[in-house]
């Protein structure tokens, strides 16, 4: 029977460091006014968006960062939607800068164009054509690493007790979106696993995930994943997000993950609930990439060289 | 008996393409002096860079692109060595530009930073972090593919016959450097097989190879992959280039690869040699690049919106 892996007290846990860190920060007299700036840009008025929104202002409030939502018209055009990154890029006290996504526009945006604007320091989704390039490459040190990918292996860390878990170990990423899977397998593999990405070509997609030491899930695909692709003792990470209709407790409906849950925790060594798993994971790193950054722009300017500054 | 792969047949015939093609452009009187540019920078003098780039330049004029040779003193500084990047992507005659590497420097140069300075558009080399962060999210028709990448996977697609020959297939890659390993791994996989990358931490390295239907091995390290390692029918492609001493016929050197080329070919379906496998694509592909960029840039100009323009 697996170890529950809860990214509820896990993410909270980061949360309390990040906390006490920005304190400490503010305890030395000539950081007292330290406060990172995240600033998230929302076009439209996406129901779900407005959620996941609110959540993020209220988490980085809690943790001491200033977070500024900037809603715009779904009439915005790109030119202006770009002109609104290149103020905050500008802005010294916007540390770091989200769009939300998907865009509710009623004009043609290329939203990977609008993301490559934003400063490659204040890149805090780690979204950029660059940031990807820098992690393809393994420059971790230069990186910032999307959020959702940086809170599985965090997990796994964490859960394992073993910052080198994944080390020699074979990693299995189904998936590859530019925002979950694609950056998980380039992330542990730079962390030295042996890594394979499936995705909706692959052939034997059982017996691929039957290798894995551990096995992350990004396909969006309730329950696929059975107790019989995986291998005894794996850690599995479950990215998905699904809802059943009206299948939940008194026909509402019901938030389930990739992975089959109840077969799968039979086999596994290690399992990411859903909810509870992955999902507030990623709130939590969004909140650690900006201090990151704002720690890196702030308090140690020196270290420009690393990045290039256009 | 595998059947081998020849890299000299193939890349000669992607040369003949290139000229026909570029004949075929200056056949129509509004293109008659269409005449690809390729500027080869060099610091220093090392002579295997010299010979590198001798065959470069011989190979660019016999199929029509202008190549010019730009060697700069090793006591060149990163400012003048961006300031001559900086000319060359603003003089519109160069469609491509490739900084030869190592630099041989008497000051400190970093390298990466001097190559993202290279216009997007011009990159024939596809070393650029942009260019990496595109292919990694498998941007495919907006990137510049690395040219030993780009020829590994050519070569499976004409040795088979079928240019989707690795989609659902099970492709392994030994290596993970910047410009063969990691670019590959992404290309076959964007090319939808399902992809591992192996590297010096892998544990099981036989075993990884012994799944693979399609394995690419590019790790310098003479004769490592074995017979015993690939499994029957395979296609072998093997990136190395090793060096053993007085081992040759008459005591002279012998080039060979990073495959026991001997007890492969017993087993594989198909295996290229070293020398006259991967070596001979890697320019052809230069051509290819630096011709497909300047079609791009000159004849059809008014894609440029695939392209973030600084
Ligand atoms: N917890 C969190 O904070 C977050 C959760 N998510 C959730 O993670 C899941 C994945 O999200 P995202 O990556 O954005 O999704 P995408 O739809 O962008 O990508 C899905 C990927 O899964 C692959 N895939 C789909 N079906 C199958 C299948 N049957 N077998 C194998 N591979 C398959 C697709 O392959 P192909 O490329 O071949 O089409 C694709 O690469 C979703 O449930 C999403 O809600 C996402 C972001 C954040
Ligand atoms: N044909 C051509 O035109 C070209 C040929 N080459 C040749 O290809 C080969 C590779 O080149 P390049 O990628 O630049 O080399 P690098 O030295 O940059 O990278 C070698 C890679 O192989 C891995 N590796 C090394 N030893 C082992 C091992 N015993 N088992 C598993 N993995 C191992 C390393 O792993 P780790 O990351 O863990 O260190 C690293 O990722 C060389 O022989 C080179 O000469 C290169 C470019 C062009």
């Amino acid at each position: 029977m697996a170890k529950l892996i809860s990214g509820n007290d896990i993410s909270k846990e980061v949360r309390d460091e990040i906390k006490a860190e920005i304190d400490k920060i503010r305890a030395k007299p000539e950081h007292a006014d330290f406060t990172p700036g995240l600033a998230i840009i929302q076009v439209g008025d996406r129901s779900d968006s407005n959620v996941y929104i609110r959540n993020k202002l209220k988490k980085a409030e809690e943790v001491g960062i200033r977070a500024v939502h900037i809603k715009l018209p779904p009439s915005t055009t790109q030119d202006q939607l770009e002109a609104e990154i290149d103020r905050l890029n500008a802005d010294d006290a916007i540390d770091g800068m989200i769009v939300q996504l998907p865009l509710e526009t009623t004009s043609p945006i290329d939203s990977d164009s609008v993301i490559d604007r934003i400063d490659q320091r204040k890149d805090v989704d780690g979204l950029t054509r660059e940031n990807a390039g820098r992690l393809a490459r393994g420059e971790l040190e230069g990186t910032i690493i999307p959020c959702t990918p940086r809170g599985c292996l965090y997990l796994v860390q964490k859960a394992t007790g073993d910052e080198n878990y994944v080390r020699g170990k074979k990693v299995v990423v189904i998936g590859r979106s530019k925002i979950v899977g694609s950056p998980a397998a380039a992330l542990f593999m730079w962390h030295h696993a042996t890594t394979t990405i499936c995705h909706s070509r692959t052939a034997n997609l059982k017996e691929e995930c039957l290798q894995a030491d551990v096995l992350v899930v990004a396909i969006g695909q309730a329950l696929k994943v059975k107790g019989d692709w995986i291998k005894p003792g794996a850690v599995v990470i479950d990215c998905g997000i699904n809802v059943l209709e009206n299948e939940g407790a008194n026909g509402k409906n019901k938030m389930v993950g990739d992975v089959d849950f109840e077969s799968a925790k039979e086999v596994a060594g290690f399992i990411t609930p859903v909810p509870g798993g992955v999902g507030p994971m990623t709130i939590a790193m969004l909140l650690k990439n900006t201090l990151d950054q704002a720690r890196k722009r702030r308090l140690e300017a020196s270290t420009g060289g690393r990045w290039s500054l256009r």
